[in-house]
């Protein structure tokens, strides 16, 4: 082992996830500073320390501007009272991928020596204003191409994104052998999912000619195959080291597209790196949590991601290998951005407390037993209509 | 020196600013897009290193989602084309401290190992609203405390914080023997310094005559004591590691407020933890840039911070000591944010790249001889009425 030349000093590259919270998702009648609270609250109780140990809160917040008349210092406003003082409140935003990003400068932060850090992300996003919150999601795209996109993909939900989405569910059914049975499956199992999750958003179990006779957004996807908003908030607190049981984060990383690729060819760029940063591969993650906005999506991320081959998702999901007790992949056991919730700036933190709670063997009814490594994958963001504004891959192993 | 325990790297806590570019400011001609690129390529060249060299990018700006409908993804949006690729882009919002949040997260990230990492801060606010534009500042208050601000601190400026400041100021005169003499000359000190800053947004010298006479703000500022809208842009670029020639971060401190505390105590808090970071008191700093919303608030500042007594900063500064070839501490040889302009978003990286231009000897006609040590204060929000949403303080050194 090498020692140190003159100006550096030791820095432990273990960071571990001491603590956990998440508020149930689509609370219409609570507000971000009441959300944020309580997570803050609990997530520090789970950790076992108070606010005041804190050295730097990362606050992710996608909507707030639009929609709560909250712009620039939201963390300091929602999580007054909530005893961080002083720690200092760092606002982040990457649209539906602010919650991942806050933790990857989380991450930093501490192996930086800063430590403990409290990640944070809240979102309320049910106001009664549909338009202002769709408003609101479509500022995760460059202000001058909202123009060309409505244009191009213009519908009746009123969501550019949906009507983007469903052109690459068209071209996955057409080039990867996708079937729309298979996608109706996905759906079917993510609300399985969600019934065995107590903090997700919908939770009733459904069936495929449920999910296909549902009404239509923008053909082919129908209501029960897309994400719908959501209220809620998630966090998680870090510490420097190896915390005893603490789940550690292996590999935390980041990529902004910037239109060259194809959103799909930036997922599998940005896997390929956290493969790396790991140093493991696909085959030996026992868990994920994918950003399925759509139930499509959750296969052809998976194929992307390279846990699947191109078209065999579907065929795994429909065999039911990748839901709770199935012999493959666990995928999304939350119940995912379909069925736990999509709660935008929040996303990222709560596919990881599942993850966490899935490594400490408290995930209850969604329990896969003895996981030891698990992955988050959030984006957010599109930019030149096709590539994705910002990819985070997290790896995570049990402590 | 010890060595390395199982887990820990060898990680330098030196961080080199290897780059720095600022456009000039107050160009209502120019989009945000073209400001951020602007100082990207140009930071760059001054680095010496190519855009794909990058491995992340911290961006800083509060008016975007207001003034022009970009909210989630600013940096993305505004950056491309900029050959970042494939660096991620965070988005980072404190008010009129974003650009020192961004770069204490930037610092961060090279000490956890990222390196090189660009720190961009970008404020479009000359729009033709001026309405929106003082309420887009205004997003730096909790929005549920502002109605209470408006009703104590209404005036014919539009603005509850000049109205705030303005107490301040009654506070200082009342208090601390501050006169609006010492006022007045601290406006015309920053005049002077802006008419040697090619990039300043105020260029025309001043006298205290003026001052005393110019518009008035709220008693009793007038409108030559007050900082004022600014369009402008600033990007640092950071190395790990101690790059020949480059100037060190030396201390990277924030503090967020909760409303606890008056904001020149939590001034003087956050100084306290930045001297004892940066191993060195405030006799030690020779150049400092402060946070100059108003003539008078430099001089609090100052006080607050440990330069000067209470009460003393006024007369240094009509003594002549603080400005261009004085015999004290060198203040805000910018014109700070009264002259050289105050873009909310970037304004803490203006002040770092004057700092760094100092340190490199390269100011021109405001340069100090043989400049080793400087300090930039930057902050952003109110909380409870009086504390700061966010302080931070940045030490930096000749490299």
């Amino acid at each position: 082992m090498a020692g140190l030349q003159q100006g550096e000093v030791p820095v432990s590259q273990d960071v571990s996830v001491v603590g956990v919270a998440m508020t149930s998702m689509h609370r219409r009648d609570q507000a971000p500073e009441a959300m944020a609270r309580q997570v803050v609250a609990q997530a520090m109780a789970d950790a076992g320390l108070g606010p005041a140990d804190i050295g730097l809160v990362v606050m992710a917040n996608a909507l707030g501007g639009r929609l709560s008349d909250q712009g620039c210092v939201r963390g300091q406003s929602w999580l007054r009272g909530a005893g961080l003082t002083p720690a200092p409140v760092v606002n982040v935003d990457n649209s539906c991928a602010g919650g991942s990003s806050a933790l990857h400068l989380g991450t930093l932060a501490v192996r930086a020596g800063q430590s403990p850090v409290l990640v944070v992300g809240v979102e309320k996003m049910w106001t009664g204003d549909r338009l202002g919150t769709l408003a609101g999601i479509e500022d995760g795209l460059p202000a001058d191409e909202r123009h060309a996109l409505h244009a191009r993909h213009e519908n009746s939900s009123g969501s550019v994104l949906m009507g983007l989405n469903a052109n690459w569910v068209r071209q996955q059914l057409e080039d990867r052998g996708t079937t729309l049975d298979e996608i109706a499956a996905t759906a079917v199992k993510a609300r399985a999912q969600g019934a065995r999750n107590p903090s997700a958003q919908f939770r009733q179990e459904t069936t495929a000619g449920e999910v296909l006779g549902s009404a239509s957004v923008v053909p082919p996807l129908t209501r029960l195959m897309c994400s719908s908003f959501t209220d809620g908030a998630a966090a998680v607190v870090l510490e420097s080291g190896a915390s005893s049981g603490a789940p550690r984060v292996r590999a935390s990383v980041l990529r902004s597209g910037d239109g060259e690729l194809d959103y799909h060819d930036r997922l599998t760029e940005t896997a390929e790196q956290a493969w790396k940063e790991a140093g493991l591969g696909p085959s030996e993650v026992e868990v994920v949590e994918v950003h399925d906005a759509t139930s499509a999506e959750e296969l052809w991320a998976l194929e992307a991601l390279g846990f699947f081959r191109a078209g065999e998702a579907g065929r795994a999901t429909v065999a039911g290998h990748t839901g709770y007790g199935g012999a493959g992949l666990y995928v999304n056991p939350s119940g995912g951005l379909v069925a736990r919730g999509h709660p935008l700036g929040a996303t990222g933190l709560c596919q990881v407390v599942e993850l966490v709670e899935q490594l400490r063997g408290r995930a209850g009814a969604r329990q896969r037993p003895d996981t030891t490594t698990a992955v988050a994958v959030n984006t957010g963001g599109i930019m030149g209509g096709r590539d994705a504004g910002l990819v985070a891959i997290h790896v995570l192993q049990r402590g």
